[in-house]
């Protein structure tokens, strides 16, 4: 129960923080560089704010990768999976209320009238890459081998950069669940675009996660 | 006394940097982003430099957290809140001194004429839910199951990008000495203004804090 | 194997963040601030994410300060060459294949018609200069005598603020690898410039390791 | 030995970089923000750099605070100056080498002509209070009642915010040395004012030392 409302919190605050800043904070105000810290920062938040409950997933692509290296198990994937998209949801919500508005809540993207109109091609392989090079540092730095306690700020550093490299390619997400939470409310291509953010995350997860199952990473 | 003293010197810090930031760096100088940086870097810089003596709440929401979730008696609580008080109000006076001027000393606000304008139940709601967050954060990485000694990091981190996110709502307080002691000495609207700034972050602090107290996070 | 796999992944990383926020992100929307925390913020992600494998040194230069240093063979050192090479190169073909160019891919270069216009000679001893104080850090913050653990936000923090200030000279090199990738798939100037991207750190990391060498610093 | 050459290459980056910031990398292209995270992030390279060497002091104004602390002999400190002075010296010359002047060195100042034109008065109030502050962070986060091998953190984001604070006040100095280096070579007005950034710094490390000599803070 702790655990599913940590991740419900850490999955809440990382879209409140992250799409917040671009929603709330303005993006010509906060700049590329302001959004990107906000996204890997709701990270270091939660991973010392939240992590000794559930681990700070807050993300179902990591969670599939901990499944598949094997650090979870399949029932307690889905539950926390559940979590994820719920807070997701509450904090497009409460971005929707105190801004106003549905038409702009941070959404991911692609294509013609996106930031900087890269093709789905484009996209497809930036969130692959990007998703197995996140996953990697995750199980890295949570290893047993690595340094204890910086786990979080390798995570939400990792997470910066990668904002700060692809937010004009998707807007960056890496991560189903903070793509699911805007587009249901904001509809249109947020929605039609949606599967690409489950499935590039997905493969990338996988493609990190099997480096440590198979012990090519160890 | 050197727990008042540490509280004082703490709150001072965290107005003469956050706030003056914006006053004597100037808005369009270092931008929202390093106004954002400037008030979690304070914290920062008071969790490892005052923290040991006094535990660097240096916010009396903070405080009536760590009171309600059993970390602090009551009496001690009021003895930080008067040293936080005074420590931001004297924060203003030394801005207001070196900048030769009373109008702009980093108050709060909120509603017409006030940054982006958003509403007093949108200021409302922002600084409830931000409050909480902030509070969890700041009792989950202080608890003892988290790794120790990056709870300052995380809290910095957590506090400045509430600035991202929020400066254009209300300038962001989270803490009601951050608001006071700009409001006295500027007075007009800051100051009526400023009950907001006392209610919002209390509620906040008290809905965080009971996730702890009844151990729904745990 | 894991080893090379590790310095292949953590020079790819390097070079995807760091040119990769230049090339995707835009210099004009994430700034010479953005692009220096990319730089800066991979070896953060990497040094804990794959530095419990290969010490993460993804760099040629520093490689060979290792093994001046006494702390690395010349056999690793030159499979640690390898797959940094091919790591940098895999990197700047995944940056040309997103973006659909490869006239800008984040490469190194000095004189008219670059950046600031610097120098042969200024680039020559800013990338030395550089790379010394570089490997001093990085041998320093590595040493038994230094706290454990934060050699990796050192060392990110420090190749952040050189490019803070070098980007304008040189791109900022101190790094044979880094400058290599981009190198062979631009051509041009950037493949004429090379030279000075692998003599100049070289020279600087023999000095840096000497000092450690020799006992000077210790 | 060891220690002077730890402090003459401490003192010789941090005006690199953060003098480097301004004067290679371009107020322009870095902003008042990236210039402060120069100077901060020198401060953090150096403390796990040159740290377990020599303490990466770095500063004539807190070696003295070191010293009325009781944490440094004088004989030391004098050293300590010697090393200080020279490396802040040493790298404003390559800065002039590199950049082919000496009339912007990064050179702090105050009154009509300087950035924000503050007075003098104001100037001497700012670099007290600052450096009384900078040096509370430092014994405090040095303790041993601190978290282990965080204060080289703690301290270069004190750094880095008081620059986001300070500069367009006077540049910002609270250390001598840093100050000493640019004004020798670039003269006129920097080494007319120089006396002011001689005695503030002074003035606030025995302000700040003293709450620790006489345990108003412990």
């Amino acid at each position: 129960m702790s655990k599913m409302l940590a991740e419900f919190i850490g999955t809440f605050t990382l879209v409140l923080f992250g799409c917040g800043s671009a929603v709330l904070g303005g993006f010509d105000n906060v700049g590329q560089l302001g959004i990107s810290i906000a996204f890997g920062g709701a990270i270091i938040a939660m991973a010392y704010g939240i992590g000794s409950i559930s681990g700070c997933h807050v993300n179902p692509a990591v969670s599939l990768a901990a499944f598949i290296a094997g650090r979870m198990n399949g029932r307690d994937m889905v539950t926390y999976w559940v979590a994820q998209f719920a807070g997701a949801l509450a904090a497009a919500a409460v971005l929707a209320v105190v801004s106003g508005q549905t038409t702009n809540l941070g959404q991911n993207g692609f294509g013609p009238g996106y930031l900087g109109e890269f093709s789905m091609q484009s996209a497809l392989l930036f969130e692959i890459v990007m998703t197995a090079l996140f996953v990697i540092v995750i199980l890295g730095s949570t290893s047993e081998k690595a340094p204890a306690g910086f786990a979080g700020v390798a995570i939400g550093v990792t997470l910066a950069v990668i904002h700060i490299v692809g937010i004009q390619v998707t807007g960056v997400s890496v991560n189903p669940a903070r793509s699911f939470g805007p587009a249901v409310l904001v509809g249109g291509p947020a929605l039609a675009h949606l599967w690409l953010f489950f499935v590039a995350p997905a493969i990338g997860a996988v493609i990190g996660a099997l480096l440590y199952r198979v012990r090519l990473l160890a």
